[in-house]
């Protein structure tokens, strides 16, 4: 009732959204996503010839008050018009949407859809001048993992197990749940995966993301003891630097995983805070009691928690080449970027919230060593929108705005899997609460933020997809999305091999090198598939989103930019028909691409449908839009 | 389609809202709403028995992490089950929702309602360690008076006109357009506020706001030339202060008006700043090119824009009892509080962003010299929801989330009134419009922050209502829900004696004290007894809020607290039938105490009616719910 955009009026019950005004942050529509300080961009809106829409003003805050401009035709075309206004940024974050005049008032057009009341500023369309991830990170695809499960050199062998961990033998299945898990120690190390580094390269990924890799006492390393140095049981530094050089020259790229929120108990620096009270590493820790009592991640006392109003601390840790995130950056031999793990805790304690400033100390830092080309990426498990201006991270492990969503659409009725934090199984939602999330989402962030962020569908904190859906077509659907979706994919290894995991950790499963050369050759080939269709469709990197059909089981999008459109339907059930209305498909016949589904055309359009549930991606007629 | 919130789906097509669960952060929900960090308060659902609700989790932010606590029953009546649960205030700022469980998973209820889908932590609702503005303010109404135009002394003729002044005749109409209208000067003085204070004591109001007294070169005076005076057309520092003292003798409250956004080019720093370039105050003003070219408030460079980085202009105008804003405030002959002009723009230019700073900073100031009884309110014309944490400003005059969509509703067609900044008049639109965007905004603040806001149907910057409306029986539909929403009303001296005008200029029309004695005796009467009612109802005052019927001629919602209960229903149409559902009204017989309409007791709860355009009011019975 309250929150009424007009297009949810709009919607008929197969599904099926007609075309609507619309604009995002995507290149279609906006001159120059990253403009300098006081530079006046163009932005683009396109208004269906259908709608009642006499003109348009462009709204946007400046200073934080109300500025409009005149937005003029530009392109008239049987189907639609498109109008373009000069935007100002005076502001590092611009915040705009768009009046659209009719009889006797107007309509607003901002991130979310159309309004025909007054709106906040929450869902305005953004632009900043903070520059994105770089195009390696946008344009490629990254592959998740979990260095003690992946693959065991000739030297793993050689090697003994330290007094915390028990040695496990590759076939067996990781434990579901407890604290003997981060014991279980498989031996996989990083000469392991630089042995392995074609066959990803071959599937079509191109940034390989190692979970953490610094000594500590488990096998999941996020309680490191140092970060001066890579764990000897992977091979230590050198390992790391000749695996950083395998990927280069394989013109792939490779990050690390770094937390910032806490470090273990037997930290270096943890131990000296401890048992010197002079010490500056004191100062690092937040204590409630000097020396019993410290702050902890979620109460665990292996894990204290780190103080970032230590300036000290912040030189040592990520300001600068000689920091821990600074050392390890850059070059040949170093490391693209960093993931940072439960980023949103970071910094941030009872009234104390540092959070912005190691957002942006870091990024200084990623940004000085790797001239630029570094990336930048948060792992947060709620919302992340108020944190993603850009000038800190560059981007999320997507949880809250795709794998959540996603997972509640695909999810099995008796999946068993539980939600985060709850102690309830993944409720099984339709297609509209999932588009409804995303787009909630969705629409609170710059695009080029958008473009940066990982999009994943499990990963070594989730269950697998395979276990959550407990059907194969299903996982592909989830899959098609995630290939597709505004982002960059992120898979957790495994997934290709249709691994399987009911929590995180069972979900750390070694990969089945040994299974038959054509065990998991159909899934594998999915992924090439739809690896080799990114690599070359700008529309995936670079394109808009426009929902064109949403229902329950079934849903249809398309991802356009000047020079590429693809229509992308992903069911969860087959035999869904999806229509889409003619002036949205354009001109010329849609060709299948990727996946499966038939296409009949009808008086209002096309009848799209697949024959399982999965996804189909159809290549549609150019649009021919003025260049900039 | 995409926003789609289960309410949305239940509401019939008469309007009629049935009951859903429902919290808020008013007292009946929350056990404290200001406490301490560290404290853990106790917060209340209620949860209609007709539900599908099978229990209740308490979802909320620690650190920006998910954090969830067990919800209990404490109370089971036949229409609905209340449960508890226990919320940890563990930072300055807590963000929580309810996961309402249900057979296969569960729902999400946040501040903008219910949602069969993941939702974004923007509609959370929020408690905060911040206190609220004084009871006094939330408790009280205020009455805006722009002194020029109010009333004259017999002082006020023996001044002469200062240069820049035009003298005008007290019974001519104010211009509407034009550099002239600051020049026109009438004489009103405080001296003549101080002779009629009785006047706006008798129609209930308890805080008077007067716009700038400081001196400057225009009668609306947002261009002081100094801050360590009282212009002496006004009668001086004197004036002021016998002013003050005259309305604490009453029991009132007197607020002030201050920019810190800007001063005038006349004003005594801004001058000397010119003129000296070795002059602190240069530093206090922001320079593209000294002295030639310096920023200004939209350009006009009679009002040269403040510089927030500079630490000396912060001790010097806000910080202390001795800086301009303290000089003013606290005693027996001192103001209660400030009104913050453009509060929007403050310490915001390009990439510079000091406006948290000013805003907490003032705060403390207001706080110091008022031993924690001041009153700081921010002019914010355009969405301030992003700065109302309540740290800083306390509440906004509320032009964004009550007076606009008010506006769109009851604008006549053919008003003539633009809209601020849009060349168009206001567009007319629904009653679901209207609510949607009071809906949409409040759910971004704390409650408290909602209670300390002035919510108003016109100002010296607008239209007044009646010329807006063009039919008093509408206007007072606005004024019936001015004075029964959530927050403070705010009136504009002379509305309540049916003043006319087409712009914020004209508005400024002076008081027509000559005017035959019954002449607007109605409209004064509805004051009266609507300020009487909101005196004496802690519905009103303390009460939470609770749409019941939305349509596009009539709304309907309760106040609720746990000793008073009120039932307000406004139409912009007379002779429309607004149904609330039996299990709303709750027992007893509903008891019309102010305003116009009939009662029709029905099957499924009772028709309201009103003859005409207008308000009704009506109290219901008490809930009887177990004491915090």
């Amino acid at each position: 009732m309250m929150t009424t955009a007009a297009q949810e009026a709009y919607q008929p019950a197969d599904g099926t959204i007609p075309a609507l005004p619309h604009h995002d942050g995507s290149r279609l529509y906006v001159s120059n996503a990253t403009p300098r300080l006081g530079e006046t961009i163009r932005v683009r809106v396109r208004i269906p010839a259908s709608n009642p829409y006499t003109g348009v003003k462009l709204h946007s805050l400046v200073d934080d008050e109300m500025h409009l401009e005149d937005a003029r035709p530009i392109l008239r075309t049987p189907d639609e018009i498109w109008y373009e206004a000069p935007l100002p940024v005076h502001n590092p974050v611009t915040r705009y949407r768009f009046a659209l005049l009719r009889d006797g008032g107007f309509d607003w057009l901002n991130a979310l859809g159309v309004f025909d009341r007054e709106v906040s500023d929450v869902y305005d369309f953004r632009v900043t001048t903070f520059a994105p991830s770089p195009a390696w990170n946008r344009e490629g695809a990254t592959y998740q993992i979990f260095p003690d499960r992946f693959a065991r050199s000739r030297q793993s062998a050689e090697r003994s197990a330290p007094d915390w961990a028990h040695p496990t033998a590759w076939s067996a299945t990781p434990l579901a749940y407890g604290v003997e898990t981060g014991r279980q120690w498989y031996g996989g190390d990083l000469k392991g995966i630089e042995e392995h580094l074609e066959y990803i390269h071959d599937l079509g990924f191109t940034t390989v993301y190692l979970t953490p890799c610094f000594p500590a006492r488990s096998v999941h390393r996020y309680d490191a003891s140092t970060f001066d140095h890579i764990d000897p049981l992977l091979g230590g530094d050198e390992a790391l630097r000749s695996l950083a050089r395998a990927c280069h020259a394989r013109g792939m790229r490779i990050m690390g995983d770094l937390t910032l929120n806490h470090t273990g108990s037997s930290h270096e620096w943890f131990q000296r805070a401890l048992h010197d009270p002079n010490s500056e590493e004191r100062d690092y820790y937040l204590w409630n009691r000097y020396p019993d009592d410290y702050v902890a991640w979620m109460g665990i006392k292996a894990l204290p928690k780190l103080n970032w109003t230590s300036a000290k601390l912040v030189d040592r840790m990520i300001r600068g080449a000689s920091s821990s995130a600074g050392k390890w950056l850059g070059g040949e031999s170093g490391l693209d970027g960093w993931r940072i793990d439960v980023a949103n805790q970071t910094g941030r304690w009872a009234a104390m919230d540092e959070n912005h400033m190691v957002a942006t100390t870091i990024r200084h830092t990623v940004d000085e060593l790797t001239d630029g080309n570094g990336t930048l990426i948060a792992e947060y498990m709620p919302d992340a929108t108020r944190d993603l201006d850009g000038d800190g991270w560059q981007g999320v492990m997507n949880y809250a705005a795709f794998s959540h969503p996603l997972w509640m659409w695909v999810a099995s009725p008796d999946s068993g899997v539980k939600r985060f934090g709850f102690d309830v199984t993944f409720p099984r939602r339709d297609g509209t609460a999932m588009v409804g999330t995303m787009r909630e989402l969705l629409a609170q962030i710059p695009w080029k933020v958008a473009e940066s962020q990982w999009n994943l569908i499990d990963s070594h904190d989730s269950a697998r997809i395979l276990t959550l859906t407990r059907n194969p077509h299903v996982a592909h659907a989830a899959l098609g999305m995630m290939m597709t979706y505004p982002g960059v994919p992120m898979a957790f290894a495994g997934d290709e091999r249709d691994a399987v995991g009911v929590t995180g950790e069972e979900s750390r499963t070694p990969m089945d090198w040994d299974a038959p050369e054509d065990a998991h050759c159909a899934t594998m080939s999915r992924y090439r598939d739809l690896l080799t269709l990114r690599s070359t469709s700008s529309a995936l990197t670079h394109g808009g989103l426009r929902w064109v059909n949403v229902q329950a089981d079934a849903v249809a999008y398309l991802r356009e930019d000047a020079n590429d459109r693809l229509l992308v339907v992903a069911a969860r059930r087959g035999g869904q028909h999806v229509r889409v209305t003619r002036d949205l498909l354009g001109g010329g016949d849609p060709q299948l691409v990727c996946g499966e589904g038939t296409m009949e055309p009808g008086d209002h359009g096309a009848l799209f449908t697949l024959p399982d549930a999965g996804y189909g991606i159809w290549r549609l007629g150019d649009l021919d839009v003025p260049r900039w």
